[in-house]
């Protein structure tokens, strides 16, 4: 941050695959759904199906698990053409559900990171996602102490976080977002004059993978969340 | 509001059935719903399946459209014993999409009444549903701007109340709650120390009817949003 560092009010967090595992769900149910339907289609082409179909959807559906399970119950009746068992429907809506129930596994020092934070800044959490849900894994993460509060946005362009930055009543210069996303957590808060931290994840949804190699005086790169201490 | 009158600070408007229209569509959905599985079951039984499978699935999947979409498609595979055709579970998927996608019918007076006490108290809607679904109605009905912003609320309980009022900043006797629904928008917001107005809406869903004849000094009922203005 160097010498804007003190300017810094509030600190935004993406939760999915910033604080804790997500993407490796979806990934690994996305293994499962493609295995159902492998006497229609290749997996690899069942997925693509489902990726098309999620895209389409995202306007209507927006993001997060129902969403996702929604999808993957079009894109299964169309794979099949109309010929699937409903049993394997219900298998969808049991994945599903068993992704809403899922433990949350908090990614390397987060909490002692937040900690160590949340004495010197406003913390808040900005993610995507059904409200509900985002909730559950705060609760499970032990993490809500640390938070002022949660903030579920439907999208993460540039005008939401303008609409973010003025219900915090603070300038973009004093916002700072950390995200394992370029496209969604950074490029559009540098956009609007604001701080971004990356935090790259193993995994990424080939839908966020869209964006790379931003260079920007106020953009920071670490391979940990730890690192952030090393440039708050 | 009597001789408290003075004291609101913020007048909190439930959107579905308090602004516009929304339940009739869920129930001309669930009619829809109870044809296309008369084969199986008479209608009046796989309503009564419905709301079943709705109410078990409340705490995993919240409320909205999404989540009535996936417990029609868990009710209609559960009600034919898995012998459905998946053409129906499209048609199913087809009806939910019709829902997301409803324009937006405003209650009499409506903007009129927005209009006028938004000059004289800050106004926020307090809602529950999808978050993407209620911010798409707000901006279709035209009455964002008399809206300071929207609280999506994933449960209307008394800790919710508590928690939105301390984000508000403000007491509970600052607080008025005006919506169609005594279990949700004015039994919890009374019990906390606030205000509540009930607008009764012509179609009530069964889980939200459970509460009737309140008596409270920070009580009051009307028939219609024009009459608020009369307490005000």
């Amino acid at each position: 941050m160097g010498k804007k560092r003190n300017d810094l009010h509030i600190i935004a967090f993406d939760a999915d695959d910033t604080l804790w595992d997500n993407e490796i769900f979806f990934r690994e149910v996305e293994e499962k759904f493609g295995a159902m339907l492998e006497n229609y289609l290749p997996a690899h082409s069942v997925h693509r199906a489902l990726l098309k179909t999620e895209i389409d959807n995202i306007a209507i559906y927006g993001y997060g698990i129902k969403a996702f399970m929604l999808s993957m119950i079009e894109t299964a009746i169309h794979v099949s053409d109309h010929t699937l068992s409903p049993k394997v429907i219900e298998d969808i809506i049991a994945l599903g559900k068993d992704m809403l129930d899922k433990p949350v596994t908090l990614l390397p020092e987060a909490e002692e990171v937040l900690q160590e934070l949340s004495g010197r800044y406003k913390l808040v959490v900005a993610t995507k996602g059904d409200l509900l849900d985002q909730e559950r894994k705060l609760k499970k993460s032990g993490l809500m102490p640390y938070f002022h509060h949660i903030e579920i946005m439907t999208e993460k362009a540039e005008p939401d976080y303008e609409k973010l930055i003025k219900h915090l009543d603070i300038t973009p210069g004093q916002f700072l977002m950390v995200g394992n996303s370029l496209k969604s957590d950074v490029r559009p808060v540098l956009n609007i004059g604001g701080h971004g931290i990356h935090i790259p994840y193993h995994t990424t949804w080939v839908y966020e993978a869209l964006e790379t190699g931003i260079t920007h005086e106020n953009f920071h790169q670490v391979s940990q969340l730890s690192e952030l201490l090393n440039l708050l």
